[in-house]
């Protein structure tokens, strides 16, 4: 993350960010946000309810695809991991993307959400380094802490982060509460030892689970990068909903993979579980993986 | 208020809420929302983000004068204790008011900004108990707490607050923790303290402004109903550009009423100035009331 205070804005979590930008993106005569095939629906909701209509992007072995961009104004990715698939966006794509916004004059919104948790190599430099005058970086602190609290952050060009501000208006949109104790918590060193001590936690967690997998169910891929809260489990075609069901019984509320498909994509579906190995309390967490290597077909 | 918990959304304090409300007002067919001709141009501007247009009320001896009101979709007032001319809205008003939502199937937008804080009468009902199928009840925290904690909730009818949750989203807009720590607090009878003893301490400040007023200004007049946080110094005409400045010079940020005024009003000009009392600290209040003293005509 590169931050300049000034062109900082804080936010209520990302989905507060986007709620920000959403109508700042609109008044510039922004229509159309190119968006990933896979993601949630929630924020592209959000960009919906502004007046802005999202497209999917394509997807194949590299990740994201995103060389069809064209008159779009602005594309929203997960270069880091995408979400939920797990890949980074490749080295190719991160420069043809800030390419494609330089020559077009459109915008990048790169959402970080979980680039803290890289369990395998230091993380991947933010795509906002390309480039800081036409990518928005997007950070949150709802991995590394708590989505509950409601922090993230937003590091926008200059321009954008003057219409941002005004868009805003004279009134917080955040509790200082929070801003304060953030602010103590970074320059106190808690913060970054509470990162560490939660990336060890979790990459115990995903080593755990793709154990578990790859020993009671070898019909079972663990997919992704060994990065954040979350695993994509590729399943056996056309099992997917009957795994679903089937973990609903044992209590596990998971999604499918097609939960998280853009209603407009192309993508060939792919049967998979996104797990999210975060949620559990550490007493709860052994019973989870259980109950899911259970379903598991 | 009256609160159904289904009907209530919590919000970044008031302007969270019009950030809620005025997109779901647009996508309702709502252009134009009727506002008092003084009032803060925030709000106006948070209500214009959203697409739509304010225009003024006219105002005379006995408050906001709603009669005007015709084709708008809604209107916004401060029923209680009129932000900052600080007279309540007359009954014969607030009927009317709720009389013209009814027939032409508007919203009201009922502003209690500071309805905890009415210190020589018991303060009048909500204007959301005559009709709450067609008044939005608006209450924060940021003057029984603090701005900082961004802290408010809309009582809403039943049908837009179906509209408002769904364009709120999944995700909150104000941090789990304040909203559990004020729950806490009010069944702790621990708010109840905390107003009553604010209430009490803002009471003195009225009391003791508005007696430095008529010992030390004769020709100024402390106008409005005891309430509040603020109060309206009515200046002699043509003394209020001179005054603000002199303030400044001591160290006193204040606006005059010209501020608050809506660049539609046609409202004849007053020279008053607005004089907010529950910012200073206990130590720092007798030093800002004789500044204050010292600049007035």
């Amino acid at each position: 993350m590169h931050a300049d205070p000034e062109n900082t804005v804080v936010s209520a979590g990302f989905s507060g960010a986007l709620r920000l930008l959403g109508p700042v993106l609109r008044a510039r005569g922004v229509r159309t946000v190119a968006v990933e095939p896979y993601g949630l629906d929630l924020y592209r909701g959000l960009l919906e309810n502004a007046g802005l209509t999202t497209t999917a992007l394509a997807y194949d072995g590299l990740g994201t695809e995103p060389s069809p961009l064209g008159t779009e104004g602005a594309v929203l990715l997960t270069p880091a991991h995408q979400f939920p698939m797990g890949l980074p966006l490749h080295p190719d794509r991160r420069a043809a993307v800030v390419d494609w916004a330089r020559r077009t004059g459109a915008l990048v919104l790169e959402d970080d959400y979980d680039g803290e948790f890289r369990y395998d190599r230091q993380p991947v430099g933010a795509l906002q380094g390309l480039d800081p005058d036409r990518v928005v970086y997007l950070g949150t602190a709802s991995k590394s802490l708590a989505p509950g609290i409601r922090l993230g952050w937003m590091v926008l060009p200059p321009d954008l982060a003057e219409e941002v501000t005004a868009a805003k208006g004279h009134s917080d949109t955040v509790g200082v509460l929070e801003q304060l104790t953030l602010a103590e918590f970074l320059t106190s060193g808690a913060y970054d030892r509470q990162v560490r001590s939660a990336r060890l936690r979790y990459r115990r967690r995903r080593d755990a689970l793709a154990a578990a997998v790859a020993d009671r169910a070898p019909g079972v891929r663990v997919t992704g990068i060994a990065a954040g809260l979350h695993a994509v489990l590729r399943l056996p075609p056309g099992t997917e909903p009957a795994v679903i069901q089937a973990a609903a019984w044992q209590g596990l509320a998971l999604h499918g993979l097609s939960y998280y498909r853009h209603p407009k994509s192309t993508a060939e579906h792919l049967d998979a579980l996104v797990v999210g190995y975060g949620t559990p309390s550490d007493s709860a967490w052994p019973a989870a993986l259980e109950a899911l290597c259970r379903v598991l077909p």
